[in-house]
C-alpha cells in the first residue's frame, strides 16, 4: 500500500494542533482509516499489530491469575437492560437496535452489546448453583458498539474492540479484591509494556460505569495535558446478581446473592501508547511493545551491496534467534535517508545502519528513536547490545512520560487556578472536594475539565472543597480528557 | 462451574441417535450452552480454549504465507449490499438489520456482516492505486452473523466466529494461485492438526459462493457419514473489483481492475473435530490441537499421597519443561475411577496413572484415549515416551478417520443406489454428472444428498450422469451434509 507513502506529507508539529498532529500521524504511520460508517474505523495491519501486541500480553496476565476466556453473543434482548436501572439508563442513547431479519420484523428488538454485564449475568444465573461453582473467572475479547455522537480514530470510535472480564464471587471481599487485582494487572501492563506512568484511583459516583458499587481507573496524561482512561475495574456488588438473580447454595446451606465484578481494556489504548510517547517526528514505540523493536538499514554506494547485504543479513539473523524482533529494509528504490525518517515516523525504537566502512572496522551504528543519540557497537557485541539498549530505551521512555506528568499536574488553589491550570498550563488539577455532585459538575461547566478520579496515593491531602470551601471529603484530581 | 458434573448424564450411544450423542457430548464435555439469544451459543471456555488452539495454528500459517491481520467494521450499508447482485441475492434472508439507534431511525440501514467482501472491497478501492500496491494480502478474524432457519450448536449458528481472508492481486494468475495456496494452507492445518482426512475440489456452481466465479472446499466425513464443508477459497475473479471500482495503474500505465479472492474457516471446524473422533465416551482430541495433551491421575491409598504427589509433580514439571500440554488432577474429593471417565469424556489423549507400586518400581502407566490400550513406561523414558506416544496417537487417529471415509465411500450406480448409500450405508456417493442444475437438483429431491465438490483427484472416472445418462462432464462427490 504505497499510496500514503507517495504523497509525502507533513506532520502539523504538536504545539501547533495537537488533534492535527495526532491525525496526522497515524494516517502517514498506516494504522487506521476511516470507514464509510459513521463513527467506525478500520484497522490497518500496523495499526492491529499493536493491538495484537496488547493483547498477547494482556492475555499472558489474565491467564496467569487463573482467568480463562469464554464468547458470549454479540446481540442482548431488549428486556435484558431493564433489569439493572442504572445501567439501562447509562447505555440506552448509545444503543443500536436491530429490528429486523431479511423481510420480517422481530418480536423483541436486539441491541448490539455496548458491554456484556446483563447477558454474561443471565449465563451465570444458570451456572452457578453452589459455592463449588465459585469463584467464576471469565475474560471475553470482542467488538463492542456504543454510538457515539462525537468520534476520533482509536480514542472514541462507535464499534471498538476490547476484552471485559466477568468474574463472579462468594463473599464482597473476594470480589473487591479482584476487582483491585486487575486493576493491578492492568497497571503492570501499562506502565511495564506501554511505558505510560498512570495515576491509579476511584471515580467519583457521577463517573462510574452505570451499575457498578465503585469503578477504579487509570488515567494517563497525554502530551496536550489531558487525560485519557487508560482502563476501568468495577466493584458491581449484588446489583447484578439481584437484577438476574444469580445465586449460589453457600457452605451454611444458605441461598445467597453472588458477588460481581467486570473490567476492561480497549482499543482507546493505542491513543494514549501514540499521543504519550509521540513527537512531532511521528510514532514512538517503547521496545517492549513494538512490532519491529530493530530496524537494519544497509548503507553505502551501490557497487557495496553484495558485501554490506549477506553481513547485514547475519546480523538481522543473530539478532531474530535471540528473539529480538528485527527486520530489515534493503530496498533499492528508497535512499536510506528516507528510509531513517520513514521508520522514526513509524516508531521503531532502534536503527541499526550498517554500510562498507562499518564492515571494513567490523562495527555497526545503532540510532536510539527516543534521544535520536547514536552509538558506533562492536559486531561481535550487537546481540548482547541491542537487547541492553532496547531496555534503556523502555525505562527511559517510561521516566520521561512520569517527569512530563509530574511538571504538568498540581493542586489548585480555586477554580480560576484550575481553569489556568487545565486550560493555560494544559495540566492536571489536583483539589479538594466535598464529595457534592453540585460541585463537581460546576467545575465541570466552568473550566471544561472533569473529575479523573480519587487517587489512592495523592502526593498532597487538601483540606477544603476548591468549590464551596466547605470540608473536603477527598483529593480528586481533575483534568480535560478524551 | 461443577453444576453439570453433579448430574452425571449419560451420553447417548452414537448407534442410537448421532445427533443426540453429539448434543450430550458437548454439553457433558461443557464446551457450550444455548443462550437466549435464537440460534447464537455461549462458547464456554473449554470450548473457546479449543477455537484459540485453532487460531494459532491457523493464524501462524497465514503469517508465514505473507498475510496480515487488519479489522473492518461490523456493519455494512445497506447501498453495498447492492453492489454485487448474485452476493446480494445469496446473503438477503439472512441479514439482521440495524434500523435504530436509540430513539432515532438510521437514514440508511445497516446490516451486520455475514461476510466482508463489501466493505473490504470498498476501503480496498480507497487503498489501491498501482500495481505497486499490489498484492494485498490481509486476514480477519471476526464474528459474523447469518439468521439461520434451523441451527446446530458449533456447525450453524446465527452469530459465529471465523477468519476471513481477502486478497488483491494484479493478475488473474496469481489471483488463483492464492486460491489455491489457501485451500493448500487449511488441508495442511485440517489434515495435520485436527487429523481429518479431507476430500478437496471445486463447488457445483449452485453451491459456490455468491458472486464468486469459483468455490473450492474441504470436505470432511463425519462419523454418521455426514458430509460437513470445513473451508472454503473463492477465487472471485473481477466481480467484487467491479462492483466496487477497485482498479491500479498497471506496468504498461493502464488502469486495470483487480483480481480479488476469498477465504475463510470458522468454529463449524469445532463441530468437525468432535463428530469426526468422538465416540460413546465422549470427545477424543488429537494431541497437536488438544489444550491439554496428558492428565497425571495419582492413585494408591490416601496415606501414600506424601509420596505419590511429590513424585507426580516431578513428572508433570518434567513434561511442561519438554513442552507438552500436561495437567495434574490431584483432587481427594473424586475418585481415579471418576478421573478416568471424566478426562476420557473430554478426550484428553493420554492418562498418566501413578501409584505407590509404580513408584517402587520406578515407572509410569500411560493409558491412551483413542485405542484405551495401556503401557508401562520406566519414569526416566517419560519424557521421551510421551512426544513419541502423542505422535503415533495423531497419526493413528487420522488413518482411523481416514479408513473410515474410504469404507463409506462408493461410486454410485444409478440414483436407488445413491439413495442407498446416502441413506443406509451413511456413506458419500462419487457419480457422474453432465453438469445440468437440474439434474443435481433432481438428485437433492429424490435422495436429500447435495453435490459436495468435483474432487481434484477423484478415485474414479464416471462416464454418464448418474441422472439423466447423458455424457458426464464431472466426477462428483454427493452426499447428505451438515
Amino acid at each position: 500500500m504505497a499510496k500514503e507513502k507517495d504523497f509525502v506529507k507533513e506532520i502539523t508539529p504538536q504545539s501547533e494542533d495537537f488533534s492535527r498532529w495526532y491525525l496526522d500521524t497515524i494516517t502517514k504511520a498506516d494504522l487506521m482509516d476511516y470507514s464509510p460508517v459513521r463513527g467506525c474505523i478500520v484497522f490497518k495491519p500496523d495499526g492491529y499489530e499493536l493491538w495484537e501486541a496488547c493483547q498477547r500480553e494482556l492475555d499472558r496476565r489474565f491467564k496467569a491469575t487463573g482467568h480463562r476466556n469464554a464468547y458470549f453473543p454479540l446481540f442482548i434482548p431488549e428486556s435484558f437492560f431493564e433489569k439493572e436501572k442504572e445501567h439501562v439508563a447509562g447505555f440506552n442513547p448509545e444503543l443500536p437496535w436491530v429490528t429486523e431479519v431479511g423481510d420480517a420484523k422481530l418480536e423483541e428488538r436486539l441491541a448490539i452489546r455496548p458491554t456484556s454485564e446483563t447477558i454474561i449475568g443471565y449465563m451465570y444465573s444458570q451456572w452457578i448453583q453452589s459455592y463449588r461453582d465459585l469463584p467464576v473467572l471469565i475474560n471475553q475479547w470482542a467488538n463492542v458498539v456504543r454510538w457515539e455522537k462525537r468520534t476520533m480514530p482509536f480514542l472514541r470510535t462507535s464499534e471498538f474492540l476490547w476484552q471485559e472480564g466477568h468474574t463472579a464471587h462468594a463473599t464482597d471481599q473476594e470480589a473487591r479484591e479482584e476487582t483491585m487485582r486487575m486493576l493491578d494487572v492492568y497497571t503492570d501492563f501499562v506502565e511495564n509494556e506501554l511505558a505510560i506512568p498512570v495515576i491509579r484511583g476511584q471515580k467519583t459516583p457521577s463517573e462510574k460505569f452505570p451499575g457498578a458499587i465503585a469503578t477504579y481507573s487509570l488515567e494517563a496524561m497525554m502530551k496536550d495535558g489531558k487525560a485519557l482512561q487508560a482502563a476501568t475495574s468495577h466493584y458491581l456488588g449484588e446489583n447484578f446478581a439481584q437484577g438476574f438473580d444469580i445465586k449460589f447454595l453457600d457452605r451454611d446451606n444458605e441461598r445467597k446473592f453472588v458477588h460481581t465484578t467486570s473490567w476492561g481494556m480497549s482499543t482507546r489504548i493505542l491513543g494514549a501508547l501514540i499521543m504519550v510517547h509521540g513527537d512531532d517526528r511521528g510514532l514512538q514505540l517503547p521496545p517492549r511493545i513494538a512490532p519491529t523493536q530493530v530496524m537494519i538499514v544497509p548503507i553505502g554506494p551501490a557497487k557495496t551491496r553484495d558485501r554490506v547485504l549477506p553481513a547485514a543479513r547475519q546480523v538481522m539473523n543473530a539478532l531474530s534467534d535471540g528473539g529480538i524482533r528485527v527486520q530489515m529494509d534493503a530496498s533499492e528504490d528508497q535512499s536510506p535517508g528516507w528510509k531513517f525518517n520513514e521508520y522514526e515516523m513509524r516508531g521503531v525504537p532502534v536503527r541499526l545502519e550498517l554500510g562498507p566502512r562499518d564492515l571494513d572496522a567490523d562495527q555497526a551504528v545503532l540510532a536510539r528513536r527516543d534521544t535520536g543519540e547514536k552509538e558506533t557497537v562492536p559486531l561481535a557485541q550487537i546481540t548482547t547490545r541491542i537487547p541492553a539498549l532496547l531496555a534503556e530505551i523502555q525505562q527511559s521512555m517510561f521516566t520521561r512520560a512520569q517527569e512530563f506528568q509530574r511538571e504538568h499536574s498540581r493542586i489548585a488553589a480555586n477554580l480560576a487556578d484550575l481553569h489556568e491550570i487545565v486550560r493555560t498550563e494544559r495540566g492536571f488539577a489536583l483539589v479538594g472536594w466535598c464529595g457534592s455532585a453540585a460541585c463537581e459538575e460546576k467545575i465541570k461547566e466552568e473550566t471544561g475539565a472533569t473529575s479523573r478520579n480519587i487517587p489512592f496515593s495523592p502526593p498532597a491531602h487538601i483540606d477544603v472543597c476548591v468549590t464551596c470551601g466547605q470540608k473536603a471529603e477527598h483529593t480528586v484530581w481533575f483534568a480535560r480528557s478524551y
